[in-house]
C-alpha cells in the first residue's frame, strides 16, 4: 500500500516530467523553424507568413534571450481571448469541448471543498485501521474505510452523497442550457451556409423510367411545390478518390526524387519497385514515378469520365435544396412517403462534414450493419485479450528463434533477450490500445453514419464504454472483461454493486497515480506536439519545394473528440466515485482538469484546425455520459455502504440513482431537441430577415455546387477542371461579405484533399 | 400433479360451463325484450328500430321455435361479414384489435403442429421420469422434464426453438406489414375529418399584452403563413361538466320519481336527502329534485357565462386548424420555436377521443407527474399486497365482533361464520384486481395524455406489466412480487432464469386450468353480457319514459382495450414459453384464441360501440409484447437447459434474444414510422385531389367548431344552445355526402353526454 510520501514522490516526478515537457515546448515554441509546428492556426487563417526576413540563423534560432525568461507565458496568453473571440476563431465546437473542462472544475471544486472541510475530518478522527490487523496506507486513514461498521458517522457520507448528486445535476442543468443557447445563438447568428437550405435525401427508391436526378426533382417539386429549389445528386467517387490519393503518394516520392538530384545532379536517385522501395527491380527513381505519375493521371481521367457519363455512378442519395431556411427545417423533420425506409431525409451537414463513402447504403443494409458491429463491439470489448495473449504467447524467445533460426544468435545476447521477454508481450497490448481508436472508427464507418461529425461522435460512446469497463472495471475488481462478465452472471445483482464498492477505497492509490501519469503527463506532452514536429521537420527535408508544400507539411491536427472526450470522462466517473470514499483523488482531478483547460485552450487557439463545424452537436452525449458516471457513482455507495452494517441508510440511497435519472430524463426533453431539431420559427425569422436585406439574392447560384464530392475539386491536373465544370453545370460564384476561413487547405483526412488554387474557388462560395 | 384423466375432468366442466353460457345466449338473444342489449351497434346505426308489431307477448318473448333449433348459428354469421365490409362497420380499431387473435392463431397452429408431430415424440420415448422417484402426473412425460440430463435429444429442443422463433417473427413481421398498409390505406380512403387538418397546441406561453387566442393566431400567422387557417382556444369547462354529469344524475332521480308517481298517483313519492337517499330528513321526492334540477340549471348557467366571459378560463392550449393537410402534417412534425417545452405541437386526436381534462398540464408539471407515477406503479405492482393484507387481518370474525359487538349474535351462527371466514380475505383481493384497470387509468389520466386511446394505451401497458410479475412470475415462482424482487435480488442474473425455468414445466397444469378457467369461461362469459342485460331491464323498468331514454339506456360498451389485450397477451406469453416445454398447452390456447376470435367478431359486428377511432395506434404496443414474451421464452428455456447438464447449447441460444431484439429493431425502424408519422406524400395526394374534386369547399367552416368541448353541446336544457352559438361563433353546418355514423348518441364515458336533439346537428358536421 502507498503511503502519503510514495504518493508525494509519485507526484513530484510527474510533476517533473510535466514541467519537463512545458520547458521544453517554451524553448522549441520560439524558434521560427518550428513556427509552423506551433502556429499552425495562424496560418490557415492567413494571419501569420513565414518568417522570411533577417539572417540566416535568426530564421532558424530565436536568440532573444529576454523571450526565454517569460517561458511560461502563453499560459495567461491562452486565457486572454474572450469566449465570443474564439468562436469566430476556432469554432463552436472547439469552445463548447473546452467547457467540459469547465465543467469539471465547476463540478470538483466546491464538491472537493465540502469533502475536505466535513468528510475528511469524520474519517480521520476514527481507529479503525489503527485497531485492525489490516496492511493500510496512511492515505487510507482519510477515507471511508476508517470509520467502523455500523456506525452512525456513515449519515455524513449519506447526506454527502444527495449535496454531491444536486450540485452535480445543478451545475449540468446550468451548462446544458448555456450551451444549448449558445448553440442557438451561433446557429442564428451564422452567415448563410449550403447546409441551412439543404436536406440530404438517402435512399431515393429506383425507378425504372427516370433517373435518380429526374425522380428527385419531381417527387420534391410535387411534395414540396413551394420551397424546392434544387439538387445535386451523389456520385459514386470512392474509386475515384482512391486513386486521387493514390496519385498524391507517387507524386510526393516524386517530389522527394526530384530534390535529392536537383541536391545532387551527379547521380540519378535509383529505387526499387516493391514493398516501400525495400524489394524488387532497380529502376531510376525520377522516370519509374513520372511514369506512374502519367498512369494515374490517366486513369483518373478516364474513371472520371466514366463517372460522368454512366449513370450508374449516380447514387440514389441527393442533396435537394430549397428556396428557404423554413422549407429545408420542413423537409428535414417531416416523413416523405407511407414507407419510412425511402426518401429518408436528414439535415445535410456541413459540405466539409459529409461522409462521402456511406451516401448510399440501403436501409435493410443498414440495420444489418447495426447488428454486425454491436456483435463485433460485444467480442471486442470482452474478449480482446485472447489474439493478444495468442500473440503473445507467439511472439517469445523460442517462437522467433523457431520462426527466423538465422536470428538466433542475436536473439541470445543478453540484453536483447531481456528486452523482448520484458517488452514484447507488453507492445502486442500497447500496438492493441494505440490502434483502438481507429478499429472503433472503422466500426463507426461500417455502420454507415453519413457525416464525420456523427462518427467521431458514435467512435467515443464505444471508447468511452470499452475505458470503463476495461479500464474503470477491469482496475478495480482485476481481470479480464470476459472474467468480470463471468463473475458478474454468477453474482447476484444485490452483489454486483458491493464486490465493486467494496475493492474501490483499496484502489485509489492505483488511481492517483493513473491520473498523474496518463492525464497530467499526457496534457503537457499534447502541447509538445512531438510527432507533427518530426513529422514537419522530415517533410520539410525531403518533400517541401515551395511554399505550397509548405503549407500542405503542417499538420495542425485536431481535437480529436472520438479520444479525447472518453478520456475527459472517465476523470468525471473517477472524480464521482471516489468524492464520497476517498476524497482524497479529487485535487488531482482539479489540476487535471485546470492544466487540461489552458493547455487545450492555447492549442484551439494556436493549433488545432477543425475539420468541421457540428455546432456542439455532441453536447447531450457529454451530459449523458457524466450523469452515467453519477448514477455508477451512487450504486457502488450503495454496495459500499450496505456492507458497513449501516443498511437503515438504503432506501435512502435508492432514491439518488431514481432521482437522477428523473433529471436526466427531464434534460433531454427540455434541452436535447435543441441539438436535434431546427425551430420552424428561428428559420423563418432568418429568412425574413435575409429576403428583407437582399431581396434579389441567386440563392440558386449559392447552392449550385455547394455538395460536390471534394474530389472533383481537386485542381493538380490540368483535366479536372472540365470535368468537375460538366459536373456543376454553370458554377457561379457568389461573392459574400465574408471572409473565407481558410485561405490555406489542409488535407482532408478521410476523402482526398483540396488543393488550394481551385479550392479557393469553391471555398469563396462556402462562406 | 394433475393427470391427464383430471385435465379432463377440469376441461369437460369448463366445456360445459361455456356451453351452458352459449345456450344461455342463444336464448336470450332471441327475446325481443333483450334485443336492445344484444345488437344496439345496430340501434346505434339507425339499421334496427324497436320491434313494436304484433302481439303483446311476441314483442316480449320469442314464440317462433325454428329459432331455437339453430341456436349456434350466430357463429357463421359473425364470421360470414367481409374484412373491408366490418371496417366500415365498426372502425379499423375492432377490426385490428380481431387480427390479435388471429396473429395468434397463425403463430400458435403451425407451432403446435410441429410440436406434436416432431417434440412430443421425442419427450415421450424417454423414462427418466419413470425410473425417478419424483411424484409426476402423465402429463409431464410430453414435456422437457422426461427427457434425461445430458442427453443429446435435447438438440431437438434447440432447433425447434429456432424453428418457433423464426415462425414467430416471420408472422409478426407479415402482420405487422399487413395492419401498416390497412392504417396507411384506411387514412387515404377516409372521408375529410377535422383531425386531418388540425394540431392540438400545448403550453402556449403567457403574454402580458395578448390573450391566448390571439397569441396563437399571430404566432401561426408569422410561422406558417401559407398554411394557417383557424383556431379554436380550450376552455377549461372541467366543472361546467361536473355540473352536467350532477344534473344528469338529478335528472334520472327526478325521472324515476315521476315515474312511480304516474302508475301510482295516489302517494307523492318521499324520499331522504342524506346518504343515497337512506339518511336525513324524509322530503317529497318529485319537489326535492325539480328544485334540484332547477338550482343546478342555474349553476350550470351561470358558470357557462364565467367561462365564456372570463379570459382565465382560457386554457393555454389550442387546436390549430391548417389549410392543407400537408400543413398540419408539417406543424405536427416539427418544433415550432428554440424553447421545446412551449408550443408543443401534436397531432390533434378525433374530437370524439379528446381527454379536455388533461390540455393544460405546463411541461414541468408533466415530467414530475411521470416521476410520481413511475413510483407509485412500483409500490402497486410489487407492494400491493401490503394493504390487502392488512383489510384481510381486519376483517375476521375478531375484529368485526369488535367493531360492531350487536352483529356478534349473527356472525356467531356457524353458516355465517364460515362464509365469512371463507371469502372475506378473498374479496379483499377480488376487489382490488376488479378495481386494478380504473386504479391504472387514473395513473394515465394524472400522468397527462391528451387522448382517450393514449390513455388506454398506457393503461394496457401497465395492466400486462402487472400481470406479468404478480400472475406469470407470481404462480410459477409463488410468492408475492415483492419476495420475488428480494429473491431476484439476491439471485445471479444467470441463476433467476434457472430459478424461473425449473418450476415452468411443473406449472403447465395449472396454467392449463388457468387458460380454462380465465380463457374460455371468460370469453362465453362475455358474450351472455350479464351486467349489461339486468343493467338495462332495470333502467328500463325504473327509469325509461320516453323512446330517447331506452336508447340511452343501453350501454353497447367497447372492446376494452386496456383490460382484454393485456389479457391476450398473458396466453401469448404462455404458448411462446411453453411450446418448447410442454407443448400440451398450446391446443388449450389455440381453442381460447379461436373461440375469443368468433365471439369478439359476434360482439363488435352486433353490440359494441366504440368510443373513438384510432385507426390501429395500438399495433406497435402489440407487436413489441409479443417480442418481449419471445425473448421471455428464450432466456428460461436458456436457464432450463442448463440445469439439464446440455451447456454446450448456450451460446446457440444467446444468440436467439439477440437477434429476436435485432428483428424488433428492424420492424420498429420499418413499420413503426407508419403509426405515429403522417408522410408528406400522403398528405399531398388528398389535398390535391380535394381541391381538383371541391375547389369551392369552404373548409373554414367546417373546422369552426370541430374541436368544442363536449359540454358546451348539450343541449339539454334551453339555456345552452345560446352560450354554445356564443362559443361556436358562426357554426356553418357543411352537409357532405356520407352519412352519420351514430344516429343515436351514447353518453361518452369520460366527459359529459351528448343528446341527440344537437347531438346531431354537431355530428353532421364531422363526418
Amino acid at each position: 500500500m502507498a503511503t502519503l510520501g510514495d504518493i508525494g514522490v509519485a507526484a513530484a516526478i510527474n510533476i517533473l516530467t510535466a514541467f519537463a515537457f512545458f520547458v521544453a515546448f517554451a524553448i522549441l515554441r520560439l524558434q521560427p523553424v518550428n513556427d509552423r509546428v506551433y502556429f499552425p492556426k495562424w496560418y490557415l487563417k492567413g494571419l501569420r507568413a513565414s518568417p522570411l526576413g533577417g539572417a540566416l540563423v535568426t530564421k532558424f534560432v530565436n536568440l532573444d534571450y529576454r523571450s526565454y525568461v517569460r517561458f511560461l507565458n502563453w499560459m495567461p496568453a491562452a486565457l486572454q481571448m474572450p469566449e465570443p473571440e474564439l468562436v469566430a476563431h476556432a469554432g463552436l465546437d472547439s469552445v463548447v469541448y473546452l467547457r467540459i473542462y469547465l465543467t469539471g472544475l465547476k463540478i470538483f471544486v466546491p464538491i472537493a471543498f465540502l469533502a475536505f472541510s466535513v468528510m475528511v475530518p469524520v474519517n480521520w478522527t476514527n481507529s479503525t485501521l489503527k485497531k485492525s490487523n489490516l496492511v493500510y496506507s496512511n492515505l487510507d486513514e482519510l477515507s471511508i474505510s476508517n470509520v467502523p461498521l455500523g456506525s452512525h458517522r456513515f449519515w455524513t457520507h449519506l447526506v454527502m452523497a444527495y449535496a454531491f448528486t444536486f450540485w452535480t445535476c445543478y451545475v449540468l442543468n446550468r451548462e446544458y442550457e448555456i450551451v444549448a443557447t449558445m448553440r442557438l445563438h451561433f446557429l442564428a447568428s451564422e452567415q448563410r451556409r449550403p447546409d441551412q437550405f439543404t436536406v440530404l435525401v438517402r435512399n431515393v427508391p429506383p425507378d425504372p423510367d427516370e433517373t435518380v436526378s429526374q425522380l428527385v426533382e419531381h417527387f420534391f417539386l410535387v411534395n414540396h411545390p413551394d420551397h424546392y429549389l434544387t439538387h445535386q445528386v451523389v456520385y459514386n467517387a470512392n474509386k475515384l478518390s482512391k486513386l486521387v490519393n493514390e496519385k498524391k503518394k507517387v507524386q510526393n516520392w516524386l517530389d522527394y526524387y526530384q530534390l535529392k538530384f536537383s541536391r545532387n545532379p551527379s547521380r540519378r536517385p535509383l529505387t526499387k519497385t516493391g514493398f516501400l522501395g525495400l524489394l524488387g527491380k532497380r529502376v531510376d527513381g525520377i522516370d519509374h514515378y513520372t511514369s506512374e505519375v502519367d498512369r494515374l493521371s490517366k486513369e483518373i481521367s478516364s474513371e472520371r469520365d466514366k463517372i460522368t457519363n454512366n449513370p450508374k455512378s449516380i447514387m440514389p442519395s441527393a442533396f435537394v435544396s430549397f428556396k428557404t431556411r423554413w422549407g429545408a427545417a420542413v423537409c428535414a423533420q417531416t416523413q416523405q412517403t407511407r414507407n419510412p425506409t425511402i426518401w429518408l431525409t436528414q439535415w445535410a451537414p456541413e459540405p466539409r462534414d459529409v461522409y462521402w463513402d456511406n451516401l448510399a447504403i440501403p436501409y435493410v443494409s443498414l440495420t444489418i450493419r447495426r447488428l454486425i458491429v454491436f456483435v463485433a463491439f460485444f467480442f471486442l470489448t470482452f474478449f480482446f485479450m485472447i489474439p493478444i495473449a495468442l500473440v503473445q504467447s507467439l511472439a517469445n524467445i523460442e517462437g522467433i528463434e523457431r520462426a527466423a533460426p538465422f536470428l538466433k544468435t542475436i536473439v541470445e545476447v543478453k540484453f536483447i533477450k531481456s528486452f523482448i521477454q520484458g517488452f514484447l508481450p507488453g507492445i502486442a497490448l500497447k500496438l492493441f490500445l494505440i490502434f483502438l481508436p481507429s478499429i472503433l472508427m472503422i466500426m463507426s464507418k461500417f455502420e454507415g453514419f453519413t457525416s464525420i461529425s456523427a462518427l467521431e461522435r458514435r467512435s467515443a460512446t464505444r471508447y468511452y464504454i470499452f475505458q470503463f469497463i476495461n479500464v474503470f472495471l477491469g482496475s478495480i475488481i482485476t481481470g479480464t472483461a470476459f472474467q468480470q462478465l463471468d463473475k458478474f452472471l454468477h453474482q447476484s445483482a444485490n452483489d454486483i454493486p458491493i464486490t465493486i464498492g467494496v475493492s474501490i477505497p483499496m484502489k485509489a492509490t492505483f488511481f492517483i497515480t493513473y491520473i498523474m501519469v496518463d492525464g497530467w503527463a499526457g496534457v503537457a506532452g499534447e502541447i509538445l506536439r512531438l510527432k507533427p514536429l518530426i513529422m514537419y521537420h522530415l517533410k520539410n527535408t525531403f518533400l517541401v519545394k515551395t511554399e505550397k508544400d509548405r503549407e500542405e507539411a503542417m499538420d495542425p491536427g485536431t481535437l480529436g473528440f472520438n479520444t479525447g472526450e472518453p478520456q475527459i470522462q472517465l476523470y468525471f466517473l473517477l472524480g464521482l466515485v471516489y468524492a464520497v470514499v476517498s476524497p482524497i483523488l479529487l485535487p488531482f482531478i482539479i489540476v487535471f482538469f485546470g492544466l487540461a483547460y489552458v493547455v487545450y485552450r492555447h492549442q484551439i487557439i494556436n493549433v488545432y484546425n477543425q475539420e468541421y463545424e457540428s455546432a456542439a452537436a455532441f453536447w447531450p452525449d457529454v451530459h449523458g455520459r457524466i450523469i452515467t458516471a453519477l448514477v455508477v457513482s451512487q450504486l457502488l455507495l450503495m454496495g459500499l455502504i450496505s456492507t458497513k452494517e449501516a443498511a437503515q441508510s438504503t432506501p435512502l440511497l435508492i432514491t439518488l440513482p431514481v432521482l437522477t435519472i428523473w433529471f436526466h430524463l427531464f434534460c433531454k426533453g427540455r434541452y436535447e431537441p435543441a441539438f436535434k431539431k431546427n425551430p420552424l420559427q428561428e428559420a423563418m425569422r432568418k429568412d425574413t430577415l435575409e429576403r428583407a436585406r437582399e431581396p434579389n439574392l441567386n440563392l440558386k447560384g449559392f447552392l449550385q455546387s455547394a455538395y460536390i464530392h471534394p474530389v472533383f475539386k481537386v485542381a493538380d491536373d490540368s483535366d479536372s477542371d472540365g470535368a468537375s465544370e460538366e459536373l456543376e453545370q454553370e458554377p457561379v460564384v457568389v461573392p459574400t461579405k465574408r471572409q473565407s476561413r481558410r485561405n490555406t487547405p489542409v488535407p482532408s483526412k478521410y476523402s482526398g484533399s483540396i488543393s488550394s488554387s481551385q479550392a479557393e474557388d469553391v471555398l469563396m462560395i462556402q462562406p
